[in-house]
């Protein structure tokens, strides 16, 4: 009866991992991106502040704001074996305002409230763009258009496979060990 | 046959999960503070850059930096449930350099390679800050004594419990729920 109960727990555990691993895309009948719920406890890859290429340049006299990028934990760890991102990859760009006097701080910038959520996905061999938009009350996101320029932009610029690899200052040095790494101003 | 080794598979499946979750502090023999191999694994909690509040205030012309905050995984779940920090929390202050011309990128500033990492972790009901110095190759940390300002700092000015949780933006609205937030500057 003891060992039984022990199996079951066992059993129970085991099922509960597997749930908590399968955090690939998920999309609602129409084809939108279902918002991964809990993103923010997938793994962070890095942050800037007021970050200026292409076309996501910011106004020059606009107030600065933070990217945060996250990535599924499952692809993250694929990606440390092979320097590749595997199908089912899902990044998640977190746009933040920014605030200087608050609290004890003086200067510099912390992150404050949620501007903006947009996601990248691999899914197919194929990578897609969503917005989810303003706020952080979007549920689900319709795909941008193939002709966006964040297409060809990652296409051209990303240092691994679509990916801005070369401002993630942990992946870098795997994409470089693993011979993935292409330097997008080859000198 | 078939049922034992499905049997202990879910056994060695059960115990793979538990290891992971033993991310609280560990020690040397003589009391200082092994570096987390994992935290860049941990929950992200916020990032700031040329954040400039007491001890830590920057020189004016210094160039600026980033701060990434991660706290482990079991602290985080509890805090969700609590708004309080359990004991065996472990904070990781994760300081990066920044670079504003790079790639693609024309102004504002992304993350570079790791001036410092420090930590301030929950043990015995009693936190203690540690500095494993400039790099990322140091191993271990001794306690930075408790004459350091960043003691006093914290527990006069951390909105939770000796830590800056009016900086950590998914956090604040937890501790508010739960009654937990003080603010340092009551109006």
């Amino acid at each position: 009866m003891r060992f039984a109960a022990v199996l079951l727990t066992l059993v129970f555990s085991a099922a509960a991992f597997s749930a908590e691993d399968t955090d690939g895309p998920r999309y609602t009948a129409s084809g939108s991106l279902m918002m991964p719920a809990n993103y923010r406890e997938w793994i962070f890859l890095s942050s800037g502040l007021g970050m200026t290429y292409g076309p996501n340049a910011p106004a020059p006299d606009a107030p600065q704001r933070f990217d945060n990028v996250f990535v599924n934990r499952t692809a993250y760890q694929s990606f440390q074996k092979t320097g590749i991102w595997p199908d089912k990859t899902v990044f998640v760009l977190e746009i933040r305002a920014s605030q200087s006097k608050g609290s004890i701080n003086q200067a510099g910038h912390f992150q404050t409230g949620v501007a903006a959520i947009e996601a990248e996905v691999k899914d197919g061999g194929k990578w897609t763009f969503f917005g989810f938009g303003a706020g952080d009350s979007a549920k689900e996101a319709k795909p941008f258009p193939r002709t966006e320029r964040c297409y060809t932009c990652h296409a051209q610029n990303g240092a691994v496979d679509n990916t801005f690899v070369q401002f993630y200052p942990t992946l870098l040095p795997v994409a470089k060990a693993k011979g993935t790494f292409k330097d997008p101003e080859p000198k």
